[in-house]
């Protein structure tokens, strides 16, 4: 079950408004936009998909540690890497 | 004139990729998808923006070196510190 | 109490291992190495530093997690946001 | 020929503040301080590792404008793509 539900709403409109600057890039390169507005706008919304992020991991957390009370320490373990791998893959990304 | 003239057709490519993994993220959110999933996903669309980013970046910086034969030294020092600020933006966001 | 015990000896090799490199990096500036390389060297540092970050982070998380079946909701909904917070440093920096 | 000559004391500066910055993380860790306030100190040594790079950019992209007059244009491509993969280096770590 996905950790999210209640922030749902939040969630797609962040990820609908991260949609719409991906379209006013392109708008922007086919216009021939300046380079370093375009490159402040790819900024933009990669901090918007950044808070996405945030947003599901905060979520994803609260729930792990919600569910642990049940899990034994193998799955508690498990879980936590696997948050921990998915962190790591963000900060390099 | 923006500086991206020839790459324009692959950068919008790369940008059209970006908005289509955009638009899978809202479906995997509105279908409960597990959150570590949606967050791999987000870290290859943030990859994918970093990339139009190094398409831009790399296209500017040719382009500033090759017009400095006409430009003044101040000329091309703004130039230069309004790339490197362009560069921290995206270090940072 | 800080979650990283166990790891304590890791975290601290793996610092030594960027203060290593961080002297390297001034040794390499002082005999004017070429500057790709010292970038590239200043990359594998910041890699270093995100290893330990990854690090500290699962720990934390683990600890939140076990600790939390005695904490109340509150709690556990404020130490959430604070690793969350963390996590969009990281992020950002 | 290095290109950071002129900058050469203040680069020297800021490693030695991040070299400061990561012996505090050793005492921090050493001394078992809250995981969170660590990752705080981790960010404030990224950013100041970022602060380096960016002054390499800036002198590195100067350098390579000034000299482009002298350069053949497969030269120029060449210090081109190079300067372009150190950022994505640096946009990955």
């Amino acid at each position: 079950m996905a950790g999210y539900g209640a922030r749902k709403d939040d969630v797609l409109l962040q990820l609908r408004k991260v949609e719409g600057q991906i379209r006013g890039l392109q708008r922007m390169v086919d216009a021939d936009t300046y380079c370093i507005d375009v490159l402040t706008q790819i900024s933009a919304a990669s901090a918007g998909l950044r808070k996405v992020s945030l947003m599901l991991l905060g979520d994803h957390i609260e729930h792990c540690v919600v569910e642990s009370a049940e899990a034994t320490e193998s799955e508690r373990s498990a879980r936590v890497e696997e948050a921990t791998a998915a962190i790591g893959r963000l900060l390099k990304s």
